[in-house]
């Protein structure tokens, strides 16, 4: 394998698919990062006990920017060759010799990478094709934003540390869980065939990281056990949770004794300002009532002092006589993915859930939260 | 105590004297801020066990920034006040009770904090203002940048965690060092006494964050265990450390075998590149030699790889015969710190201290690092 490649350009795809490697591997192998070299472009792969990525980075005839004298691959420390490529100006010349020495060159700088053997890094896991689903980038990260950050950070019931998607009738429900609160988003997407599958959180996290600029079509393949997102550059294997994933949809109230219209910016503020006080509690208490038509917001601890405010509700329908304890942290994280200018809360009494809703119409999310005891 | 204040002055303003206080204080007034209200503008007093920083902010007539409405002091929470203030809208208006009980209004937000006796805050210590000294804050902050990153990071020799700043013969010499390398620089100042005092590294690191923007003169008393570093806004009490400060003077050599020019920035470029592999070393071993009328840096280890680069000498007089081994660790921070496009190298064997030497003539600055026996 030689070639010559645009040291920008290289820096980037190698810290991409760096990132996915584990530098803790007990695989000697693992630690390094493949680089295969063919006349049309360079492909690098990495990974983790959890993911694969493979990146593909294509020769382009008129910038110049990729030369291939020969093809063939290389597997060589993630760490010291991403530092190094990261260093080094302008252009570098690959080459890797058949004692799996990998020599990179730019100008008159010199270096010699002790690699491993190409041919024993583990093969990609087969995934069938056909079962396969396409979704547009842009909505399916809003999708991962908007319910992983709910799923449980413990190991306790492992189904719940991962997000599940369920494609049917020509919709996707997204839902995460950690059994005190719950996101849920539903997005109308072309379906071929009926099928559900639980995503570990960091799998979902890493591909929203790697398809950043990235604005076309996912497609989605999933088999036993494997998950593969794929665009024209990136690919990302995940393996999948098993196990069955409790049915959430009996959780979501259908009728409620309060609703409140809010602004959701001013909303997110006061909730943030709030915590502040509620911190020093095991569960971040925060306290919403209505006072006088208006929404008011309090935290306090009886060591540091209380705060206390007031905020306009737009709207009001149903009973206005409300008073709850909620987690203000998890209030503030779902209201952190909401984009609309305006929330509705629904309340069915200071003991029941409350569900955050979006007022968005072209997809539907909402949030779940379960309140807590106050004292 | 009541006055009303810009949110963002005020904000600015705490969280500059927040970060000297520590929260992890055996007295719990310590890891208060002190307010103090005066019809000039208001006073934030902050402290460590190291340093005292007191920070002015004035009242201005015409942006009418601040509104004093009662003089007077409260002493509370840094943690929860700034974190406070900096999550509240526009103005705030503060105000105390005489149970220590610190109101902070914003709009419609109402917030209670528990203070602190303001008369229990400990005193500022009492410095003897006969002998001080003035010097410009932009070259104050030079002389610091270039010495205190020198100094030793463990205690086994305390005056060695410290930069040593001898005032005579109307010059400054500053000096640091951790006895494998030394940095000195030179300045001339107006001197009315001489003076000389060990500052900790930290005192110093914390003045050239306060003074980030200032551009004025500091001036700066020191008397038995206490030095003042002190702007129009900002007052740094911290202690000295006591002690003898070894004489660094005779460790400077006066002639060498060897001296290279070289691009400053693209040796710091070359040692980074060669750092990388050194750090599998205990000491960040790399190589300098002369090859062709080249220098040639290099570094490796078996396990990972080998690296070599040359670059261009700009002028080399003396002995063109050199192999040397240093912590290429020690050499990248030393060149870090100087501005000048060429640098000057002197050598005197391989068992002898290289000496670095900024080629700027206003000022004298120089940098020894010993070699380390390479095997």
């Amino acid at each position: 394998m030689k070639f010559t490649i645009d040291q920008k350009l290289f820096s980037k795809a190698l810290s991409d698919v760096g990132r996915a490697v584990s530098q803790k591997s007990l695989v000697p192998i693992l630690s390094g990062i493949k680089v295969i070299a063919e006349d049309e472009g360079i492909t690098l792969i990495g990974t983790n006990s959890d993911i694969i990525i493979k990146r593909f980075t294509p020769r382009d005839e008129t910038s110049r920017n990729i030369r291939i004298d020969q093809t063939g691959s290389a597997v060589v420390s993630e760490r010291y060759f991403t530092e190094l490529i990261r260093k080094l100006p302008e252009e570098v010349t690959i080459e890797v010799d058949d004692k799996q020495v990998v020599k990179v060159r730019s100008g008159d700088i010199f270096t010699h990478l002790n690699g491993f053997r190409a041919d024993e890094y583990p093969q990609l896991p087969e995934i069938n094709g056909t079962n396969s689903i396409s979704m547009d980038a842009k909505e399916l990260k809003e999708v991962i934003k908007q319910t992983v950050f709910a799923t449980a950070k413990n190991e306790t019931r492992p189904v719940l540390t991962g997000v599940h998607f369920r494609f049917s009738n020509n919709q996707l429900t997204a839902v995460a869980t950690n059994s005190q609160r719950l996101a849920s988003r539903i997005n109308d997407v072309y379906v071929k065939q009926e099928t559900s599958f639980i995503v570990p959180s960091s799998s979902l996290n890493e591909l929203v990281k790697q398809t950043i600029d990235y604005s076309g079509i996912v497609k989605i393949h999933s088999s036993d056990g494997y998950i593969l997102f794929e665009t024209d550059q990136v690919s990302l294997y995940s393996r999948l949770i098993s196990g069955h994933y409790p049915n959430t949809s009996k959780l979501i109230p259908n009728e409620q004794n309060t609703m409140l219209s809010l602004n959701k910016e001013r909303l997110e503020k006061g909730i943030e300002r709030a915590c502040l006080f509620a911190g020093e509690w095991k569960n971040n208490n925060i306290t919403l009532s209505i006072k006088d038509h208006k929404l008011c917001i309090s935290s306090g601890s009886s060591e540091m002092g209380q705060i206390q405010e007031l905020q306009e509700i737009m709207d009001l329908t149903g009973d206005a006589d409300l008073k709850i304890s909620i987690d203000g942290h998890f209030l503030k994280e779902a209201l952190h993915t909401i984009m609309d200018e305006e929330i509705n809360i629904k309340f069915n009494g200071s003991m029941r859930p409350i569900v955050i809703e979006s007022t968005h119409q072209k997809s539907s999310y909402l949030h779940l939260i379960s309140p807590v005891r106050s004292f």
